[in-house]
């Protein structure tokens, strides 16, 4: 099957460790193919970031169908587009919040999540709260690192284990989920970080759990409901394009 | 003062009735200035058509904090870049949904709203989940109208009011609001027709309520609080222009 | 417009400042008169005084929109008797809970209450409750003050700077409302102290955003809806009057 | 022991059938004194007549303590005064709603209510919301017949049987509770009535079993907590007598 | 009455003194027998232990109806097989969890419970989730003393003044329930404790309690619904006897 | 990877239709061998069935993973004794009920349950609390067929398609889950028969989701927290052997 792992910033961020290390889960026949939007922003760590990246993300979903890719992954913790991406195509679309907490509810009554910025804690909030699901993800911290800092991996990690650790003690959390999918590498020693504090607990990474969830449900043939997502009704939009704005 | 009234549509759908009958609350000297965004949908009623309205709706919000206006209302019902915006700028920014939604709760335990098309009711739905409210707006209907046929006032408020009676009847509901910012001189003759029915309840035109509600904390100076709407950090954001792609 | 400043206690705390201070935001042509209750508590502190002011409360409602005047501001932030007056009169009714925590919800997801006692907190728990906002308002702190006391104005801005801090940093608040009408002058002081601890925040006074409030829905002919508010069923009431009881 | 039944109206509806019923399971040495209040509603149906008893319900509750009552019943099932009442006294107050609630959730997971007329149930909802019991008290329903008519019994007990059917077929409800202490000599005419419609359900009369748990708090020794319920500061509070206001 | 305390545990814990303790507020007619189970876990402390007691519970549960017992208490304040013995039997049933806490909503708005060990912890979590009782139960805490050694007596009572005490200043609780039934004793010099620490308290001893509500029951023959506990369908079921398995 | 289909009945209901249908979507090393339980119930359709099932699905378990199995399927709709294994082994655990509900939360807002008796609403409806999804789970609704004569498969697609069809006419469904692991085969008609009444949605066949949420699990190492599902304090524990009752 072949899967878009839709990039919804412009910065030129994907290499070929973290395509390895996200898709290490997904099976022999899955192809994962990385592509950025062209327009937006150079990350994701606000409402007026996530605004910005909607159309091309949207654009690029309904190119992926039309080119007949089986599902798209939205590769960013906020689920940016995903309701719209669902609304114009009928293959899978998943983003990077929706399937980590999902399968972290399998494991544990209480799930953390550590995100990037404080900018971002009300935007989770607000998913969680859409979401329903209040009562089971009570803990949402921050590590105060940039999404495009994170490759200092070391700092980031220690925070990690810090917020962990304080979600676990003060939250009562059982599972954690790193809340950026940049936060490549750093589940493994998140969890024997805290292994060594004495804490036995999963961390889920959020990439890579919603690329396998996506798989799933492609192989299974699970899709949105379209009564829920009632594809949007045929009216004039204006958009630009090399030539301006044009109707699309 | 001066008021933006930013219509998230590439439609020209405002005339000067509608001026005058969403601003008959106002001061005297509150200016209230229409502005159409240039590229995006006709009209909003799907996750889709709100994420190609969003670029335009933050671009002219900065525009019009530039230009010295001391508020913005973004003229849609589903607040359609309303945070964004909020992190953006220092003026006080409101949508048609949340002012009406807030001054409905202040003389009823249960709120009923009224929208266009079934599209729009998970978007409500979620809006209404995300503010905490759902033991409150116990009511979504619609009339299966599009925005752009909504002229078509007669058959509009015939619909209303069967919908308004169900609301009361089958929800419990005390108050109605309009839900959508173009069912503009539909209120008093719902009222009316349901009063005709027995049904002594008022009726929430979004609009209005919201230039109102801007209009008092702009006078009021309440602004809203930059912990929860943090200023975006400064990054390299790419959109179009005349000459195509350029950094903003 | 004829606004009554309903004040539900037999102290005459009412002078010319707190007029002043509470009706600035209001239109050149309303008018506030303030009225005081002859038989009740000498000020609202618990379950127990909320009782002994609500007979007079309604009996003065009454009486007010016999006289004609448009509106009732009952003035306390316990919303004392505003559900039974609104029984018992067409005109609109506000106590002092419902208007300031409707606008903060406006401009923030978490509102913060600071009040007086600590007998007072359990009742407010219960407003926040039968309002269904209990996700909205997470924080209902104290300052520890006998409401005839808070003349002493600066040991009441210190404390209301100290228990807002704390809201803001132990509860996630991002808006303060100030849970006592009598805390006139206040605002201000508590806006600067807490800027200068480096929180950007508003604080809203309740007893002029309730005015506010009352003034717009005048101006607008909303009205609380008579299926919630059902007028009372006729029969027999015995109450004091100087001739002792008789029939009312 | 020496119960005090509160009788929150000015009628003199109480009798010995009324005695007999309400207190057939209390025990041998329980002693239980009807007192009426003096100025008041003639019965309790709206917010304004509950504002109208409490003063007296209060004044009778102190009495009632420093006379060496043990506990006391304000026997009315919208529990008019008994916070107010809680704060005043030390002896253990009931009212008639929170009991047979608390009794009803013991047996099922889903209670109903059915009470007199609409004016009372957003009254019941409001109580129900504030003791966080909304999913488990789902349906409150209404005989629409005045507290003072309940005496037609045959028509009550018709009306009961219709709505406690729809309350299980419609709301899911496994046990009901009747919404006014004054439907004595219901409960089993109800019960029958719903089993010969092969309901096998219990119903639970208010007033029995108020004075039931009144009684078992009191042999137990369990109080209120006066952290919940301070006691009211003391203050000046004016009051009326045969000889005009005083201070009480 | 007969009422059978079915001790759910295979050891041999009960004694004269525990008897006259956890009856000494019943009625003189009311006979309470223990009885333990002959296979299952020494104590409950953990799903697993729950899982090993339920067959044995419902069985002793099936004979004491056919022996003519009145009313059955599982002696746990994990209502282990309460559920499914009120689909077995037609007599009241009722464990160590439900009553305590429904008598302790009657006299606070805030309930914490005090059990034995952190494994405990997330079942009665369930059970408050189950019971839809989160606002009202918001503190769970544990002394860390495994039930067989609860009889050092003084050791549980240090540990659980000072749980007690958070309770009430970091949980505001206003109210204590004891949270297993094993700490008979504890209660009065609990409350005392915390009186002497200025905290007027009323604790609530989980045995004591569910007699004291399943004597109520039997007394007045409230039941549980068969709607929701309907009678489990005839089917073939296998157990074990002296003489191996057989269809019981 | 090897698999325990725990199969919690006493009847022999599996076979090789059953395996290959349940089976179909897992991996090619995936090897799942089914064991069913020697004492308990026929089926499980109440909190009885249930009881009876536990000590055995808790023995199977605890074997499994000694036999080197990578996981444990409890092959039941109502996850009978799935948190007391999670405490007993350290290898995934997961019942029927939480995969199909997580991943159907995946693909729509509102997600339907049509289980097989009335007697097992009140279970699920207390899963669904306990697991915080009310608000996303709102329909939970029944074909009136015992697990037993499921096989009459034209009856049961039938009963489905009806039942479904009023979760989404008056229930707001958008996914649909059947409610028994036992109701194989039916998934693909459900969904062509609703399809052919007009509705788009995707059912969601328990049994299969779950194999393949725990296989998911499996290859990724995710387990349950050990915070939240302790291991079981050592202690004595008496059980039926063939050779009567031993500690185990």
């Amino acid at each position: 099957m072949k899967i878009l792992n839709l990039i919804p910033i412009v910065t030129d961020i994907w290499n070929d460790d973290m395509q390895k290390y996200v898709t290490r889960g997904l099976l022999p026949g899955t192809e994962v193919i990385p592509r950025r939007i062209t327009h937006g922003p150079a990350s994701i760590e606000c409402e007026y970031d996530e605004a910005l990246a909607l159309p091309d993300i949207i654009a690029l979903s309904k190119a992926a169908e039309k080119e007949g890719f089986d599902g798209i992954f939205v590769d960013c913790f906020g689920d940016p587009g995903v309701r719209a991406a669902r609304e114009v195509v009928n293959i899978p679309v998943f983003g990077g919040f929706e399937p980590p907490i999902l399968y972290a509810l399998g494991i544990a009554d209480r799930v953390g999540i550590v995100t990037v910025l404080p900018n971002v804690v009300p935007m989770l909030r607000g998913n969680v709260a859409k979401a329903g699901l209040q009562d089971r993800v009570p803990s949402i911290r921050y590590v105060n690192i940039p999404v495009l800092d994170l490759e200092g991996i070391k700092k980031l990690i220690a925070a990690l284990i810090i917020e962990g650790e304080k979600a676990i003690q003060e939250d009562g959390v059982e599972v954690l989920v790193l809340g950026c999918t940049a936060m490549v590498g750093a589940k493994e020693e998140v969890e024997a970080g805290l292994k060594a504090k004495g804490y036995n607990i999963t961390v889920i990474e959020a990439a890579q759990a919603s690329l396998l969830m996506l798989e799933t449900y492609i192989r299974l043939g699970w899709k949105h409901g379209r009564i829920a997502y009632m594809p949007p009704p045929p009216k004039k939009r204006v958009w630009w394009t090399g030539d301006g704005l044009v109707e699309i």
